[in-house]
């Protein structure tokens, strides 16, 4: 019956489950970033006087791969910080 | 029952909710970028000279694949700062 | 029991999960245009002179699956603004 | 016990939950024709003379595997706009 | 309880959510499909003057697939319409 | 409680639900179908002479996996149509 | 507490749950008679003057793959059929 | 509550989806048999001459994978016919 | 509240569920022994003359793997005969 | 509630489900021994004389593999047989 | 509402269920050392005379791979005899 | 009905969990993280001279791989010792 | 309503269920130490004089791996024996 | 109703499942770990003198890996042992 809850601390609930599914987005992300570094490895591995392209292309891919988690790092913090205040339950 | 909670804090929490599954929207195409960078590093340690075009391709196909996370972004954003305003719960 | 909860209000929570879960088709659309931007860099990568051709090939495919990704947009849009309003619940 | 919210109500949520998932049959066919657009993208790199054959196959085997898409979102405008009206609830 | 909810209502909201699985079928036929274009791509891209030929196996092949999506739609059609109408609830 | 909801109406819901579960049987072999056809593409490419044998094998193959779905879909049709008959609820 | 549902309506409900779940099994033996399909279209594609042996043995094969789905439809129909009879609810 | 109905409709449902479930186990095998019965048609494609050889041990290997099928369905008969008897609820 | 149910119907229901979930092991055995089905298939294929060795290889490997589909059975039944037995319920 | 049922019906229910996921753990195991059954037939039909190695290496490996599912099959014996005469319940 | 059953029968069944869980981390270890099998029986067909190395080699990896499964069986025992003893419920 | 449960005691429940699901974040990263290794030891077992260049490029991809780790953890530090104190519950 | 159950068994029973969760942490591990095991035999096999050396770094890495598993089943004891303790409860 | 457990069995309940769920971080990892060390002992196989080098980056690659769990086994210990302190609920 969840009688004895109150309405904020149901949305606060909710938020803090809210927040970590957000930060999921970046299990994704994350397993390609891997993916990529190990690419560069091998490619490095193979061309070793290339390696200042290889990692300046890596890091590049990779910043834009973080956007992602960087979005569901925003909308976590949101979640708990921002909304509370403007909702202004 | 959930009757001591507000029709205000039921909405609330599914919003968030919402928020933080339409930021999964983000792991495929993170995982996706990712597997472009790799594929990106691969074919810079193979062609080290070609590394601008090859750079431009990568960053234009992410930055495509990025529109999905957008998407995910922006309706998030509704969720938590818009569709309240509108419902006038 | 949910008796505290107005019908609008659980109407407006169910559109809010759909919206999220519409966004969801946009990640399988990611995943595969990531993959694609990997291959246009392999073949560019392989052969630089045709890069134009390859990135206009790339473009062409990615926009195509981006449809998917938009009618979930368009779904989730209406489900968020236009449903509430044409059901004059 | 749902005791406060009307059938009409309801049927609407379940519509609304039911339209997102029918547009998850876009994210199959969305990845697919990711790697469609991938493999024509390889093809192209390898045989850029033929890129009007390749773009015209991508396009043509793209454009059949997005008919599944479309029918998701018939249904889920169906569920959206046309059945309530029907069931005349 | 449910007990405000009308016998009409339950079958309605289940025909819903019914015909949205029913959809999903879709979704293995769609990749499959995708991944047919992905391969008749390639094989344009390694013998273009063959690309009638393949072309329309690729067709056949996607019909005969799309078959399957075709079912689906036909029993989301009938859970939608037809049914309603036969149950004479 | 679901006290207002009449048997037949359980029944109904099950049916409805119970029918588009059956169709998912044919993702499986759509998929199927999706990978033939894209071998078979891939075939006709390497011997576009031999295309009619392969076209014949391939529609061979599909039928025989079509059998999947379309006992699918007659367990579907039974679970509409002729069970609520029999059944004499 | 589904207190208006009769024990007939309950059983008839979970019947017809299994009949499609049953259906199921062919999910994977279909995925498995559309490889084959497709390896047997590879195999004439390289060898057509084997294609009638090839064929064979594909048909061969996927009538036993078959069995599976049969096995599941016999399930499926006795649910819905027999069981009720037998039952003598 | 369930109140409405008997212990013998209980064990009835549970009986009916037990069954169904049990039918799964033939999934996966179907799913290997159709990868045993590709490889036979690859393997004759290759050796049109050994085709008599291929196919006998196709048959074996796939009879004795067939068991795991067999195996469910009798557990699903038992659950469907016998149990009923002993148990003499 | 299940008030209508006795202890032994329970107890029969969970046991019919158990039953076929332990039937469920041999989903993944039934795989393993079309692979291996498979890749005999594939050996004799290559090297006709060793058939024999290489089916007996297979069988001998299978009937190992077998036992864990055993084992499932073996429990299943257990389940449903020799437990209530035990139990005296 | 569960009122009607006994504290030692539920431990038996209880028991009975957990012996037979217990038996899962048998899957993996299973699926390993396959693949390693078909790597062993691939070995034979490559050195056909070495076929007594062979085979001894794979019955070694799938007996050390079978372990595991016999530790299953172990707590699921413990679960049906020994712990309901230990608990004393 | 569980009100007839014991905090002992509680307990007691949430260890059956927790004891099985345990036995699932066996599950991966023996897939693996079933890839571990085969990758043996092939390096064994391929170098005959290295068969003891290569079969110490398996036997070692294997067994540091069943500590896995030997540390799920020691806390399923802990959860069936020690943990009652010591709660001392 | 959790009335003996207080608004802190639920919060504080939810925050743990949440906490846990960001941490799963880490998940992907490492498997990521040790593909990376992998194909680093790779690299230097090809090319040992350049072991230094290759674990450079290594240490720099898993480096920002980690990031989603980290903003994981921050999310599961501000669950558990941040929003406690902001909530001002 | 669970009224029956003291506190003391509410966290015995979740404490159960979370040791076993947190042996799944071996999941991985087990299947990973495998793959090292069975590319350790590949190695061996093709160059057994090496054996010593690559014993030593499967047996290293799997090593390293295994701290994860060690890690769950310190959890797991802390769950099991030393919390209840510490609680106090 | 869980009425008669206290707030303070809620948490520890509470935090005995999220300590658990934490641990799973180490499960991908765990997974990574085992290919870098099968990739370290190929290696190691083909360039055995190089063995120092590659075991070195092995270490590297996984203490980097292993980051990850150990964040995990942070969060767990401070859920267990340090939250309950703080919360001074």
């Amino acid at each position: 019956m969840l009688q004895g809850i109150s309405s904020e601390a149901f949305v606060l609930g909710c938020s803090a489950i809210a927040a970590s599914i957000a930060m999921l987005a970046g299990l994704g992300g994350a397993l390609g970033q891997g993916i990529a570094a190990g690419k560069a490895c091998e490619a490095v591995g193979r061309q070793p006087e290339a390696s200042g392209e290889i990692t300046r292309t890596m890091i590049l891919g990779q910043a834009i791969t973080e956007t992602n988690a960087i979005y569901g790092l925003i909308i976590a913090i949101i979640l708990l910080f921002v909304q509370p205040l403007l909702g202004g339950l």
